[in-house]
């Protein structure tokens, strides 16, 4: 296949290293700034530098950019993206851009399928893209009623370049499960370090202080279109998690035993039955 | 030394797996149940299995049980403990203990040192015992008034059976920085994993959603006691957060990105600031 990768960030780069590695497609890049398609060309991690009009003859097209960057990408260039080519994006949200990226799909005749790799670091741009940081994640892809056979290519692509499951699911099933699984552990990371305390913590420090903290080092331009962009799933998960974190104070200042350890036995029995 | 142990669970027992495998201190394992106790022997963690009686001989006495049944095991050892032992806990909260066993060693003339080792695991007992689980972290030290070279032999110790790193404070400091980098994490990871949608994670999640819910595998009853006896720092904490998730979520409601964008980005400067 020739493969256009738009934007060379950590997740397109990461796809790009990934191609390069496992398979022997041909991979285009397209960037904003030249200096990711430099480095990623020096490296190998891609075969040439492209512009929009290398789309002509795409078999497939990755988005790597952020959730609105990409469709405006897809908007601006789909007279030439041709119908065989399948686009796939990346992007941590699916309803707020999977409506009118489907709707492009089927006005120029291409397959857009929505795919989102459970993958990343807290650091970001080429010079963090790994050919293996997708190995052994999750795939989720959002077909959006793009054709079964379309949605096995992409599928059987993510296992080539090392995802070690691929699950696929609705728009709205992905951002529910999305706010919880990844949105929700950011806004607590951050909430967490904003504590006075917090710049005090070395010597009382263990690995919970550290996990906890891990992804508050965030792209806060990134995530701040994420969040608004799945404002009513987080929300909801930030007001029962502060409802779940109400009831534990409670009964703490209640000096309610009983009912703490109740609470606390029934955290540790959900991720018993879940095998972890 | 002679070093008693009093508690072979996960951290008496790596007490004694790690002096055995660092230094040439004699070890005597005391223990509620007596299955701990063969393992130990069996597995040369400990010399000799011991009775409150061979604290007569002891150089040094470590109290590798919960807090209420830590004080209790002095109070009513304390004739027979030689003027000349240390006494160190292993305690997660220390206002609460560090009053009674400081009296005490000040009437019966034998020295306390509060010690906290600030490593653990989700896993409890014996069996979870490990040598190198102290490996590279820190030991608070909280000596409440304990001679200096008393102090300093136990830092010097610590340092043997390999903490990497040795802190002094006061046992009010103690608390309210456990509070924040050990006891938040845990009221967090319980109250996360109690959203409904939990149950469904698998294929949606990755590393965010595993660090953060680590250690809802919790030890209930050793928690709800350690949540308890630090209640007022504690809950102050759970508030300061509730606070933070509620500035982050009010910030997507009113849509205001500006606000939600300066609240990521400051949590982002308090971890670069920590270098972390």
């Amino acid at each position: 296949m020739k493969i256009v990768i738009s934007g060379l960030g950590i997740i397109g780069g990461s796809f790009a290293k990934a191609i390069k590695k496992y398979t022997d497609h041909y991979v285009i890049g397209i960037n904003r700034s030249p200096q990711p398609l430099r480095m990623a060309l020096e490296s190998g991690a891609i075969d040439e530098i492209g512009s929009p009009e290398s789309l002509r003859n795409a078999d497939m097209l990755i988005l790597g950019t952020f959730p609105a960057a990409a469709v405006s990408f897809v908007r601006e260039n789909a007279a030439v993206i041709p119908e065989s080519c399948i686009v796939i994006d990346s992007c941590g949200i699916k309803s707020e851009i999977c409506p009118e990226l489907t709707a492009l799909a089927s006005e120029y005749g291409f397959t857009f399928v929505g795919c989102h790799p459970m993958a990343g670091k807290e650091t970001n741009g080429f010079v963090s893209a790994d050919a293996d940081l997708f190995s052994g994640a999750s795939c989720i892809l959002v077909p959006c009623g793009a054709p079964e056979d379309k949605t096995d290519a992409v599928a059987a692509f993510a296992e080539k370049i090392g995802f070690g499951k691929v699950i696929r699911t609705t728009p709205e099933k992905h951002d529910r499960m999305i706010a919880f699984t990844s949105q929700l552990p950011h806004v607590i990371a951050c909430s967490y370090v904003m504590s006075p305390v917090c710049p005090e913590h070395d010597g009382f420090s263990a690995g919970s202080y550290r996990d906890v903290s891990r992804v508050a080092k965030i792209n806060s331009e990134l995530w701040t279109e994420l969040f608004m962009e799945n404002s009513a799933p987080l929300t909801e998960e930030i007001n029962i998690l502060i409802d779940n974190l109400s009831q534990i104070r409670d009964s703490i200042l209640s000096a309610d035993r009983d009912r703490l350890q109740a609470l606390l036995a029934k955290s540790r029995s959900i991720k018993e039955e879940l095998g972890e």
